[in-house]
């Protein structure tokens, strides 16, 4: 079973969705008319004990990296604000009473903090003879339109002749012995789509946050846009010790890869910003160029396919 | 650790809810103002295998009633109407994928029919050394005010002297041998609900869906309304075979209980309408009246500390 493939036919099959939907599912986040005028902007990610933190931890990092997943959504969308939150958390039966209350805690104070407040959800305990199951803690986030006349920056915006840029570092975020690492605490890049916005008006095109691996996530502006990208292996800005090869297929850096016309500055909202390639027509491929070979990195970055049971990627 | 209690820690924690916030966590759905003028309504709940449906069920089921479930808070509110959901499923490693299929189309065939289509979600899979992990699917919904003029049906709506009310029948809608029953595939009380709104106007006072158990939610009302209830037991609606003393504790029968001065139909949209009770001063009480004795069901309610692993309740 592949998660991407699954979702893939869901979205096939969800071709009659009701005129209302303004955009469908398969984006960072889809969008759904309002009568009033306006349009409301929702997306919903979960964060698994064991599977995205390590198993065992304060549970207080589990709650705040599930809201921080869908905050770094809403920041794809460029011209988004969060709303409100909503959680399920799904909890060992027994679990300490402490550790259920950091899970909520980290769930409440990340989502407050980040002007999300959490308005509502369940929680549900379960239990599977001789193991300990992990906990689940899975959020919605709505949001808004930041400013009602401008475009949402959606995958399929990318057109030949762009740019390609990404904020941050990528590659490293987590240290595959520990499960430890950035991806644990990071800050989803609102101020940075933002600004974005406001600095590049309508010469910003698509964009999407980095948690599948760079690699992967270009390819889904490639295929949603129907362009490729030619990428630039030694221009993605790595981590010490980490070769950009690898930091292709890594995951979970929670920056933003956009693609953009014209000049771009190099730092913005305090984050530095890159430019690793160029969209060129074609379709659906992310071409890299390393001395005389050339291959598609695609397929190079993180499934959530889960067969490992280790921290994710 | 009790569910009850951690939500109640976490409502009374989020009384720095922003002004935005018109209904807050607590009622069947919470409510946020939306610029436009109009009004969101969110709710979110899960259904679990082994907990919620049968070990081993056709996924279809799981998806299904995580979906009913969600409509049955929608149903609660009275004036609303669903809008969109969102589902976030985790998977056991190497599921089936016609059985990962089937617990999408269970989800997105029920949104879809009940007019509240899947606009977005996540599939993780998980894994544990040694056990069989269950399939958890979380969904979130949003409605909105069905007449924008009228008032929701909170909680809190109850008055002094009114009339308590039950849809259809309550108590055995799941059997304890094999999980199996109504609570697997039950009709969410939407056409009820519109049709009470219309038919009793502002007549119509506090309600909610009795998913915890008939004792349990009339004491919700109790609570947020700041009343008692005084409930006539020989009255409650029950199926064949099961006692009125049980079916105020079984939980799980997604009917609706609710209050209303005056006159009240026997019947409404072709569901049975029974009054089982009277609104009275005092304060979170569900009184029961059994010849000579009395006793208060606020506490006989399922709740969903799940340390059996069976099928809820």
């Amino acid at each position: 079973m592949r998660e991407f493939e699954l979702l893939g036919r869901l979205i096939a099959e969800n071709s009659r969705l009701p005129a209302g939907v303004t955009l469908p599912p398969g984006d960072d986040m889809a969008a759904i008319a309002l009568a009033g005028g306006g349009e409301l902007l929702v997306a919903a990610d979960s964060a698994i004990e064991g599977r995205h933190a390590p198993r065992g931890c304060d549970p207080y990092l589990i709650g705040r990296k599930a809201v921080l997943r869908n905050l770094s959504d809403v920041a794809a969308m460029g011209n988004a604000r969060p709303l409100a939150t909503l959680a399920c958390v799904t909890l060992p039966a027994g679990l300490d009473e402490n550790r259920a209350w950091r899970l909520l805690c980290g769930l409440r104070e990340t989502a407050e903090r980040w002007g999300a407040p959490l308005v509502g959800g369940d929680t549900a305990s379960y239990h599977a003879a001789g193991s300990a199951l992990p906990i689940v803690a899975s959020v919605t986030i709505l949001a808004l339109r930041r400013d009602p006349k401008r475009p949402l920056a959606t995958r399929s915006a990318a057109r030949a002749g762009d740019g390609v840029f990404v904020t941050g570092v990528i590659g490293g975020a987590w240290d595959p012995r520990t499960g430890l690492g950035r991806h644990l605490d990071f800050t989803p890049r609102l101020d940075v789509a933002h600004a974005l916005c406001d600095t590049l008006g309508d010469r910003l095109g698509a964009m999407i946050d980095v948690s599948d691996g760079l690699g992967r996530d270009l390819g889904h502006i490639a295929t949603a846009s129907e362009v490729s990208i030619a990428l630039e292996l030694g221009r993605i800005p790595v981590p010490p010790g980490i070769a950009p090869i690898d930091a292709l297929g890594h995951g979970e850096d929670y920056e933003l890869a956009f693609t953009a016309s014209g000049e771009v500055p190099a730092e913005i909202a305090g984050v530095t910003v890159t430019r690793i390639g160029t969209v060129a027509a074609g379709s659906s491929a992310v071409i890299v160029r390393e001395g005389n070979r050339s291959f598609d990195a695609i397929r190079m970055g993180f499934e959530h396919d889960g067969a490992s049971g280790g921290v994710a990627p």
